[in-house]
């Protein structure tokens, strides 16, 4: 039979030959926390290999995602559907074993990791949506949510700053089914780490209100007794500081940055062999070995035994059971289509003039009834964004509830957000002023690389933002978000627009969207009811000419209104303009050529107006059309002041068109 | 005679005013921090309000800028120019007094602020110059760089992540000359901080290696004492705790989230006015308080003494002083163009294939030599970045270097730097992989705010980066930074561009810039000498061929040998190609019409090619071209292959050149 060491040993074996295999790669942390994922993954962790995606398994996230052997070893191991031959294509194309772990590449992956800092965050957003699904569903004597959140990081993601948002928040909330394993190796790419981490981090995670142990991360019972110590501490997380030899085994390499980021080499490789006691060739484990790790027996009872729970809380609450399914499922209620519809005919009705922030919250209100699985917030700036809607409870892991105050911190509550989205069960949607996205751009990157349901509510969405000036006006930001892949960004320009919007951000269930809002009011837009489709569409024909136009004018948000008024102008003085609203370019690219032709017809000078940086534009207005736009920082004044300082006057829109002609 | 309190009751009535004024802008924190500010303006900062520019002065943060009438109080209050009818134009457009704190607008102003965390970074950057200045200059006997770095901050500040990054690491280098003092009020936008942020930020900074104390914030002997402390740990940062009341002084909205962030209301103005015993008329100060706050004598002689100071230093090591002056002032060494030149032709000589990445390596390596002001770094990324050259010496606070390993902390690096170049005497660079500029986005940003000189060595820049992945490979990212108003983003195609890119670097005395650097090799290409004074016009003719030609291809980086050898082989197929390299398009676009219509010929078609997000190259190719670019997230594989996969291959760019003729 496989000794303990041998199962570690056969993470350490298939990392180095992996790595030395692809001749890229990471073999330091998987062979330095060999001991800590056999320990975790055999002993604690609750997972049906057969079933990746059994909706009350623990969750682990491997947060230094370079280490990412370590995870395809322990999937590989312990039984999932990952074969050798896909370890053997390790960093090539179209393998599931890519160079960093990416959610939906190989199973069991619970999110793509490599960003640090970003996978602990991640896990504060599982524990945080377990705890809130439990709150939710949970009845005496019926735990169907109730599993562990466990997540591996190492120094890298220690120094990152949104591990500090992450680990805080995790800390007010007593996050109790949170358990982080630090691969403390003192170690990290520029060599012995004292001229530059110096961290008490014990003490950094006591001040966080965690419960904080320190063990030889090499010490399979010493690590089993602190998870055990760990999960026995049900009001606070847990932080494991693991004393590890980054590559350990290697005779040559181990405890030097060396062996952090690339292979050994052959020759240090068979060394590793001959030091450890491993004699196989590369790639081939014995079966002992193998049986040591399998875990898909005891997986697949472990599920069963959840399935039966699971059926007598259908058995006694069937309209809960079916709801938990609905939401872990990502679907929408019954009634979404009709109740939406009848929200935007009522907006229509409204026409209400107001800021497209405010419509917005009108939007959350009117949504929030229809999804229980809506979970709001803002980075502390409830009152601007106007994220909260007056049915939401405040919720700080205390008592139930469906609005989080994150704090200021914007990184961490997208990144907290992507957790959530993973974890299913939950839509949330999070703001912060749209400035302040450039905090937060990599979580809304990730977002959309791993195709999540997040929604960012960003409001102050340019220069109208006023007197707060320059730091707080985003210019370059809107552009900077469409050009993310598979990021949805609307920027609305009435409240039908933005009702719309949030419709269609809370029925993509294949990526994120972000919604560009006004803090300054615009006015009401009485439509006809078939823009309702075309709003959809991302861009349509807002207004026409009889016969064909001179120009189109392309607006949207605040700027809607000055293309509307200007080609009132225009169109009296005989120069014949259609009006497109452009909500969302993402959207509008989308669709098939013919409409998009029909929207923008060729031949025809075209005029962009928005408050944001101009270049982004000539996608759309070649370089013969012209652009009203802002290539500067803004300034602090009143923001009808600045938007005529700067240019955004009907004056203005009807001379650049003119220029064109 | 004015007594303490009236002296800090100036600070709530001048802010309360201003705010009240403007209609717009945060009264809460300069009432709250009227006591702290008064004992460390009156009795403690050294400063001369004269003379803003001084170059011993002790620095001043507020990274809580919203409360930005503290500052102009403190400065209008001790004498700098900055006279009332600015304060009565709070937050209107052109006024010195601006929403938030902005460099250069008003005197005495460090840096801008607003952004949090990023405040207290920079002055973390602030303090590490002061001790690197004073290590490469001070001599026994002769202090001349010996100041402080004060910095005020609120609860949105610490819970950012930035302030981690800055905080742990001025913790490992013992910045003793930086005292923080954080604004402990308990109140944040969304209201009592108990459901956000619970932190024990005492033992925090503690686990920094920080000294740390606690006072009450109105008790203005506790806090002097407690600054006296401060200083007298030299070997640690200090962090001083005020409980404070948000607000002090306003008997219905002090202690509450009301008087954060807008006008008190006349009524309550009224009642503050009586409550605290300030029966002046807005705007007008007696004399006595004016007295009472007056530090122009005093400042005039503190710098006159470190003038004399100075002046004896200059006796005894005139070449040290006169290269203090000259660094302080930002002047590049007299030998600079002419050695410069030499490394360009050198370069050219040599016409080495290499990475970007290397020849920046190579650039850095030759530069620094003739720049005792370089500061290099690299955010854990040295060995990949090639950001360290062979004379660096690391350095973290204990010894005299020019290297800094700043740890997996980006956004803290950048923010950190920028605090470096407005201290002045260092020219700062710092390297990442260009895909975690995105952490980073908000410090680059402020930075081309500020007009500061910054250098981002920003390597790994496209899918060529390889096995790492999509969450390494930046597709949006570079288009991300050129639309950031006033950066210029470099991306040379060969060594000796790579050269030039770095020249112009640190050349730009008015703004940062961004060097996007490939990982893999790029042909060497020996250039003609006249090609050197057009690389830096950003953009110009490469190659070219007899009379007009049918298209041009515009290319940059690893792609303009693509460019070459499809250029090469449409003309021998009798396409008339000219080629075009576009290192900068920023830079490109300040050129006059009549060189940009030289090398862009009007009415020609054109093709971009660049691996990135192809939309941003509309601008130049307009509709009628097109772009052989990405659009899409990457992919794991070695470089090559990826290249190859999302058709970057000299194919592709003949056939889509063929595609618009």
């Amino acid at each position: 039979m496989a000794t303990r060491k041998d199962l570690a040993n056969a993470i350490r074996a298939l990392s180095m030959d992996a790595v030395q295999k692809a001749n890229s790669g990471h073999p330091g942390a998987p062979m330095g926390m060999a001991e800590i994922a056999e320990v975790l993954w055999n002993h604690h962790l609750r997972h049906n290999p057969t079933n990746p995606n059994w909706a009350d398994r623990d969750r682990f996230v491997l947060s230094n995602g370079h280490g990412s052997m370590l995870i395809y070893s322990l999937l590989h191991l312990t039984g999932y559907d990952l074969p050798m031959d896909e370890i053997k294509t390790f960093r090539q194309l179209h393998s599931k074993c890519a160079g960093h772990p990416e959610y939906s590449y190989a199973p069991g992956i619970e999110t793509t990791t490599g960003p640090l800092g970003q996978g602990i965050t991640n896990a504060v957003g599982f524990a945080m949506a377990e705890k809130l699904l439990a709150d939710q569903f949970n009845k005496p004597g019926h735990d169907i949510v109730d599993h562990y959140t466990y997540c591996f990081l190492g120094d890298g993601c220690m120094m990152e700053g949104v591990s500090h948002e992450a680990c805080a928040l995790a800390g007010t909330w007593g996050l109790g089914k949170l358990v982080a394993f630090w691969d403390d190796n003192g170690i990290s790419i520029d060599g012995h780490i004292e001229g530059w981490y110096t961290d008490d981090t014990a003490k950094r995670f006591e001040a966080y209100g965690w419960h904080v142990q320190s063990v030889d991360g090499h010490d399979s019972a010493a690590i089993d007794a602190a998870v055990k110590a760990a999960k026995a501490v049900t009001d606070k997380p847990s932080l494991i500081c693991c004393k590890t030899i980054i590559g350990m085994g290697s005779p040559n390499k181990s405890g030097s940055h060396d062996c952090h980021g690339s292979a050994l080499g052959l020759e240090e490789v068979a060394a590793t062999r001959a030091n450890i006691g491993w004699p196989h060739e590369p790639f081939v484990i014995p079966a002992d070995v193998y049986a040591g790790w399998d875990q898909k027996a005891k997986g697949a009872s472990t599920e069963a035994a959840w399935n039966e729970k699971f059926a007598a809380y259908a058995a006694a609450f069937p309209a809960e059971a079916a709801e938990f399914k609905r939401r872990m499922a990502g679907d929408l209620p019954a009634n979404w289509k009709e109740a939406t519809d009848a929200f935007i005919a009522a907006t229509n009705e409204k026409a209400e003039g107001v800021a497209t922030r405010k419509a917005s919250q009108n939007a959350i209100t009117a949504l929030a009834p229809l999804l229980p699985e809506f979970l709001g917030g803002s980075a502390d700036l409830t009152g601007s964004n106007l994220t909260a809607a007056a049915s939401f409870k405040h919720v700080s892991g205390k008592e139930p509830g469906n609005y989080i105050s994150y704090g200021v911190r914007e990184f961490g509550m997208y990144a907290i957000m992507n957790g959530m989205a993973l974890h299913g069960g939950l839509i949330p949607f999070g703001g912060t002023f749209h400035m302040f996205s450039d905090y937060a751009k990599s979580a809304l990157r990730m977002a959309a690389l791993m195709k999540q349901r997040t929604i960012a509510v960003l409001s102050h969405d340019s220069i109208g933002q006023g007197e707060d000036g320059p730091t707080h006006q985003p210019i370059e930001n809107t552009s900077g978000l469409r050009y993310i892949p598979n990021m949805d960004v609307w920027r609305p320009a009435d409240s039908v627009e933005t009702a719309i919007s949030w419709v269609a951000a809370v029925e993509r269930k294949d990526g994120p969207s972000s919604l560009v809002l006004s803090r300054q009011n615009v006015p009401g837009i009485k439509h006809d009811a078939k823009d309702f489709d075309l709003i959809r569409k991302g861009g349509y024909v807002f207004s026409d000419v009889a016969g064909k136009a001179d120009v189109i004018i392309i607006a949207n948000g605040s700027e809607l209104d000055l293309a509307i008024k200007a080609a009132a102008e225009l169109n009296a003085a005989g120069t014949k303009v259609r009006v497109v609203s452009m909500p969302s370019t993402n959207v509008f690219d989308r669709q098939d050529q013919a409409y998009k032709d029909s929207v923008l017809t060729a031949g025809v000078k075209r005029v962009a107006v928005e408050a944001a940086h101009p270049d982004f534009w000539r996608k759309y207005v070649g370089l013969e059309g012209a652009v009203v736009g802002i290539a500067t920082f803004g300034e602090s004044a009143p923001g009808g002041v600045l938007m005529k300082h700067f240019g955004f006057t009907v004056e203005n829109v009807v001379a650049t068109v003119k220029s064109v002609l």
